[in-house]
């Protein structure tokens, strides 16, 4: 065995210990922990910031560029929003030991459902520091040991955080090791990871297409994919095209760089030209760049607006930038197969005030949700109302769409009876 | 592309195009197709008992157990029995649509969690020509298109259920490439129905260890574990011994070819003399030989009973067959260490009369189904009371324990508004 594969194999088999020990911890055992963490993380804000200044300092150094930077890098404002964050979690319903069904069987066996933790989760994630913690404390919360992976961008920055929280867990009077950092000087400790089956449960991949891709593609551990957004928004021939407009400015331009942004825009030919004639100005006078079809381009023209012509690649683009691509569409049907063919699986609108369109389009999308008449930037943890979220499903087993505390959950049957045997 | 590619792709394909329409096809066109595949096979019964016909003489002539051939082999009774079980899917409760949360957000969006179809199922079995039809009801009902790969043992006759079960869902208005067999010839098929992510949506692979494995370890595509069994039966110092030695010999003796039949027996050392007195001479009348620790076999002195010396091997083992092994232990920690070491996670019994021990053992023990003072026997779908099953999960993601037709589902989030955007 490699060296990266003892290190990853003993972390996990600690995690497994303090996973049996947090299974059976009560809430308010895990929520005294979690503030516990939160007050360290404060209390150590200067350690964790100097730690964070030497991440900094490397990646300026190596070329990082400013929005990178920007992501990596920590003040106390930001530090003291990560311990908001555990304190958060902590206000949160312990989803371990929900009864999700039971009932008294013919035989007089009383069957209940239960949700359990999952056991040892790995997260595999990139630039941002505060997933350190995030992640740490969804994780405690519905009872399971965290196996962190983070970018060697932020060794140093993670390396305190998960010092920190350590300490307070111990304090606390659980195991420390139900939050562990991953060696990430190379990509053998995640392949290592992804081979860990029967001592890690599940691995969740944040982060760019192609850390995912990788993942899902070579992990014999279970994976929950997350997070690649090709969403569109489709307007149809009965849309409110002032509401259109809005949501589709909304989509694209209030944050560009999220898996929820849209990435495209179908029109119904029936009100392309009036709706391309207001949209494609507004969308130039907020920085987007449009890759439109024939008909697109040609509304361009009619408007003064240039417009790209789009290739295939800009249908199946998640930008992550002021750009969309555009096209026109005859039918419900030709959107339906256009977003089935380009879609990622995370996030469709459509804007209809017919009801009978919105039904047919919302079942016949395929998507972790599907929004009528809203943007498509509500699919959220948050937004949800999960209060926190670890990522959001692309796909379809264990959970789909914003992730909160059940999803970090698995189930139990408990049947308790008198005896009974089968017949 | 080889041969086996291109024909699982095209399958694939086809059945996506299939599923596409039983998305949104209404229960009652489905019930309908349910019952119309039923009267199909009753009528057609003739044509299937000739076509298993040939599979049992090939098996036969190469030298095929007694044991399997009778797995094999169909007779009119059997095709009725088949029928039966589509008639019952009928009957089940549609999952497909059901709000499982709703709520609406501050912003006066409504939120609705939907239970959908998965899209594209494989399912890959070995002898039993019955999960042909099963395995096709239950997944047309979830609105799922099915490819079944049997197995080649039984390929004349799972040709001939296939034909009759597509051209009654043809006849029935539904599309006949919602039931498809893989070619059973090689098992380069399975091979490509691992590597169809994209085009299949989820492998369940339903048969013996080996085959369960290679489908966990080397698929691509999305699996859900399914059916080893190492299950124990722990009787505790609390126990009531003739509710233990009753639960005991059903959990082991009245089918013990199945994956929620007991292999282990731990016995508390309090209770072990008097316990193993009775259960020794007991399994030994049933049939059962014994695989014990040193302790066991000193009790099998005692009472005149052979015990073999157990190895690892032996608690590790799903014997599938009259075979126990048994080992003392001297608390209830030891036996939830010797339950962590060996289960799979299936189904773990304790017989107790004490309310904290039984609490203790459920809340520890790791597995799909705990029985307090009940037969491993029970984690069965029909027994929970769930209509039927497509298999037992031993994963902890997405299903655990017996899967009936809600485990055949994802969920889509509907999002309905008034022109909401974020701000």
């Amino acid at each position: 065995m490699s060296d990266y594969a003892t290190a990853v194999h003993d972390s996990a088999r600690r995690a497994r210990q303090a996973a049996g020990v947090l299974a059976t911890t009560p809430r308010a055992a895990k929520d005294a922990a979690l503030c516990a963490m939160a007050d360290a993380l404060v209390d150590r804000t200067a350690e964790v910031v100097e730690a964070n200044g030497a991440d900094v300092a490397a990646g300026r150094a190596a070329g990082m560029s400013d929005a990178l930077v920007d992501r990596l890098a920590l003040d106390p404002k930001r530090v003291a929003a990560m311990a908001d964050g555990l304190r958060q979690v902590a206000g949160l319903p312990d989803p371990v030991g929900e009864v999700i069904r039971g009932s008294v069987l013919p035989n007089g066996l009383e069957l209940r459902q239960i949700r359990v933790p999952l056991g040892v989760v790995g997260i595999v994630y990139e630039a941002r520091p505060n997933v350190t913690a995030d992640a740490a404390g969804l994780c405690l919360k519905a009872g399971n040991a965290v196996l962190l992976r983070g970018s060697s961008s932020a060794a140093h920055s993670n390396a305190a955080i998960v010092a920190v929280l350590r300490d307070a867990l111990a304090t606390a009077g659980l195991p420390a090791d139900a939050v562990q950092l991953v060696d990430a000087s190379s990509r053998d400790s995640v392949k290592e990871l992804m081979r860990a089956r029967g001592l890690v449960d599940v691995l969740i991949p944040r982060g760019g297409a192609d850390l995912i891709r990788s993942v899902v593609e070579e992990s014999t551990v279970p994976v929950i994919e997350t997070g690649i957004g090709n969403c569109h928004v489709y307007v149809d021939s009965a849309a409110d095209l002032e509401m259109a407009l809005a949501i589709l400015l909304n989509a694209k331009v209030q944050r560009p760089s999220v898996c929820n942004a849209a990435e495209s825009l179908l029109v119904h030919r029936a009100v392309a030209a009036a709706f391309l004639d207001r949209a494609l100005p507004a969308l130039r006078d907020a920085g987007v760049l449009v890759h439109g079809d024939p008909d697109v381009v040609a509304a361009g023209v009619h408007c003064g607006v240039t417009v790209q012509p789009a290739t295939g690649a800009d249908y199946a683009a998640e930008y992550l930038s002021l750009d969309l691509s555009a096209a026109v569409v005859d039918t419900l049907d030709a959107a339906v197969a256009h977003v089935a063919r380009y879609g990622s699986g995370h996030t469709e609108a459509i804007i209809t005030g017919s009801l009978a369109t919105a039904r047919e389009f919302t079942a016949r999308v395929d998507a972790a949700a599907v929004m009528v008449n809203a943007s498509t930037r509500f699919t959220d943890g948050e937004q949800f109302g999960f209060g926190a979220e670890i990522g959001i499903s692309t796909q379809k087993l264990h959970a789909r769409g914003p992730m909160g505390l059940p999803e970090l959950t698995s189930t139990k049957y408990v049947v308790t009876g008198t005896g009974q045997v089968r017949g």
